[in-house]
């Protein structure tokens, strides 16, 4: 894999010369038309060998292009703001969004490649990781954005040299750390586990390019010229016209049952029982949020259900039972400017908890496979793969002792019409109709169709959907407490399994 | 000042219970009202004596409005991404959007008081953090935020007992601790101190209410009220219409000498001497960017000037000598979204550097006096007390070890023409000249005026104005990079001084 990164390449001074200022001149031209279009976001990846000139070429890539519209991430040590989120929120806070070029120097690779070299994660665990690693990819291509990965390869010859000529020279011999001998002592492993994790994640939409690092020519050159190409070749083709929905549609049960049919809606909670119950359930929920093993894991919990179904008044029987130190509710509803020039779980990433606190979501990234999908706002392949990335999105979260609760609240046609009503009777304006309302009214169908496929599709063993029969307030609401000190109990390895 | 709250005030069950119901309804009311006007953001401080009840207060106008639009800032330990900004920005992070509610627990009064109370700063110093509390309150009030500020008060007996039955049972003894023991022993202290910021930042705008603590429901209802009548009657209110700019005119020399025409813009460097320059001062500004005394520093750039300045050109000359991972550029052009629904230093706010870091800024905010006086997109009064807000702004971005440089460049009308024609010729463009360009072009006058009224005002002793001649490039770049490095080194001790 790396036989062509060794043939000791080189550029001579007089072809750089002359090749370097219109490269430039099309490269700063090519992020032009990229800002202006708005198109796609860039993602480069700068990753390899040890001293191979890693933090040259993007100080390059930078001086070469407009520095204002680069955001490039370095690999620093982990704020405690974002060792309290799952690994992956670091990168996500510094996505670039469409039209802007992110450079990254720390890559989501660095971890899993040192963590298998230093024998702490065997191949297994290696191999779940680098899958991780594609699935995010994938979502980031599908999303619109341009990845490029470079790789500076050095033999073992070439790395010994550069770190020796790097001490030598007393203005970068602060560069050559403990570390970099202690990696290169490490040559042969680095080199082994690097080359299985480039081949194990170079796709056809974000392949690796590795690039001899020994010249600083030649590897400038290669580079700039692999991300002109790649940029103008992205910019000039014509927008992809819509795919010809290439999926298998939907299945659906052909006898017309479907899950939320099987629900008893007709169950019901009295007043006395419920008020015993709500007082019980909030008082061990409060208990629970105050264990301090809580300050370990974190809470995300999704309300999800048909308009007037009564996510909000569940959302308020949660919140009454915690401190408000400890939990932020975000309300969802069309994504902000920022938000809609990036992937769409970006604004989703944004408001992940701390530790020891509640996020509560009303309404979710859920939208993308129930509204998005019935109005038509994304595509059909859009919609398709977002259940994967969903699934993905919601391992990363239990992975990182995040309990993940998701509350549909069901209610039947009949019983919405009559909120309805009693809402336009009431004429308060809190409880304003909308002509909206009405007509998500009659998508009823289709939204119950998108509902179903959903819970089939997102209702894993780590993150699995709890269905609410919320015809009756009452019942719905101690139903979700009930839901919600259980699954937390459970983290906090307290039911009596 | 606390004699009324030290009355024994105290609300029967039977009222509370009788009163509570249609208060909550009028608080959601309004809260709603709020909400789809987008109007303006409520700020509420809930500050006071420990354990006066400030966290259950919290709680209740959580559960009283509804949760998903109130934003609660939780006073917790410093994160090390806060710690390395000043002490404020934790505050701008969580400041509410238009339409939404804020509340504070943990508030801007806690460490002054506190470090008061403890004999770590002096009179004067209090006096002093007082005066930056008033001035940053009075810009949100300007900016059209409604701030409501509840101090709760136990008398000495009060807290005492307060204290003590806190600690009996075996429910809430977790929230007493060794620290409240301790400030009960300080009581008088602190008692003394409150009073006297109590006093000195109760203000037309942002007063204080004043509210004994000691019986749960009289505070309850007396916050719940006061919250419910100041939010009514700012809804209410129809838009206050534009002042009559009721400020003097800012006033020039009257004899037309003003300060950018004292510049001898035919200063020039030629080619053999500015590539001499150009390497020693990027060569300097490497080693000081990789001092390990810059670690603690940061530095913040800002670049303004005509349209075709240079502050493109400028910004590359300083990024090509610093190392890519060490710095951010920021290009301003219109808020997004999301920065429209807050005051506007905000966005300004979210870029502040981490220690050891550069933040540039390609125009910056200083906007608000140039381009959106002259254009009227703010009013009058706007931008006249943006002049301070401004000094305020830099003030704090000094005091904590920030670097800020700014830098003017100063073009000729006539050297615009030519450039602006060479753009045109060369039709490249990225070079595109835009009719906007043009009219900006006519109103030169009016931005000559705005840039001396800016420099006069704004150039202080700590982040002074640099006037950069840039009818020659050379020299303009070569200024700008030996400012940056006499800054820079001022500021670690470096200067022969």
């Amino acid at each position: 894999m790396f036989e062509s990164a060794e043939l000791g390449h080189k550029i001579g001074k007089a072809v750089y010369k002359r090749e370097v200022p219109a490269l430039r001149e099309a490269l700063l031209d090519a992020q032009i038309d990229l800002l202006q279009s708005k198109r796609f976001p860039v993602v480069i990846l700068i990753a390899g060998v040890d001293c191979a000139g890693k933090g040259e070429t993007v100080n390059l890539l930078n001086e070469w292009m407009d520095p204002r519209h680069i955001l490039t991430h370095a690999l620093r040590d982990l704020t405690d703001e974002e060792l309290e989120r799952p690994p992956m929120w670091r990168y996500w806070r510094d996505l670039p969004p469409q039209g802007k070029i992110g450079i990254f120097l720390g890559t989501w690779y660095s971890s899993p490649l040192l963590e298998h070299v230093y024998g702490r994660i065997k191949n297994a665990e290696l191999d779940q990781r680098l899958d991780r690693i594609l699935r995010f990819e994938k979502m980031l291509c599908d999303e619109g954005a341009l990845i490029l990965k470079f790789w500076l390869h050095l033999s073992s010859d070439q790395q010994k040299k550069r770190l020796k000529s790097l001490e030598k020279d007393p203005d970068t011999r602060w560069r050559v750390t403990d570390t970099d001998w202690k990696h290169f002592k490490l040559y042969d492993r680095f080199h082994r586990v690097s080359e299985r994790m480039l081949r194990a994640t170079s796709t056809a939409q974000a392949p690796w390019l590795i690039v001899e690092g020994s010249d600083p020519r030649y590897r400038y050159l290669t580079i700039g010229k692999a991300v002109l190409q790649s940029l103008r070749q992205r910019l000039d083709a014509p927008e992809a016209p819509a795919a010809p929905e290439p999926f298998p549609p939907v299945t659906t049960a052909i006898d017309g049952v479907r899950i939320l049919q099987t629900l008893d809606l007709s169950r019901k909670l009295k007043k006395a029982p419920y008020d015993a119950d709500l007082a019980k359930w909030q008082g061990k929920l409060n208990l629970l949020s105050r264990d301090p093993a809580f300050r370990k894991i974190s809470v995300v919990a999704v309300f999800e259900g048909s308009d007037a179904a009564g996510k909000g008044g569940a959302i308020r029987r949660v919140t009454q039972a915690l401190d408000a130190r400890s939990y932020r509710v975000t309300p969802v509803a069309s994504p902000s400017e920022e938000e809609r020039e990036q992937p769409y779980l970006w604004r989703f990433w944004r408001h992940l908890p701390r530790r020891g606190r509640f996020a509560i979501f009303d309404r979710s990234w859920y939208g993308r496979v129930l509204v998005e999908r019935v109005e038509g706002f994304c595509s059909h392949a859009d919609w398709i793969r977002a259940y994967g990335e969903i699934n993905d999105f919601e391992e990363q979260l239990v992975r990182h002792d995040t309990v993940v609760v998701k509350f549909w609240l069901a209610i039947s046609k009949e019983e919405q019409l009559k909120r309805f009503q009693e809402r336009e009777k009431i004429g308060f304006k809190r409880f304003k109709i909308t002509d909206e309302d009405w007509r998500n009214r009659d998508k009823w169908d289709d939204y119950e169709l998108a509902v179903c496929d959903m819970i089939d599709r997102t209702s894993t063993e780590i993150a699995p959907w709890t269905l609410v029969e919320a015809n009756d307030k009452n019942y719905a609401r101690v139903k979700i407490l009930k839901t919600l000190c259980g699954q937390i109990e459970t983290a906090l390895g307290k039911d009596k399994r």
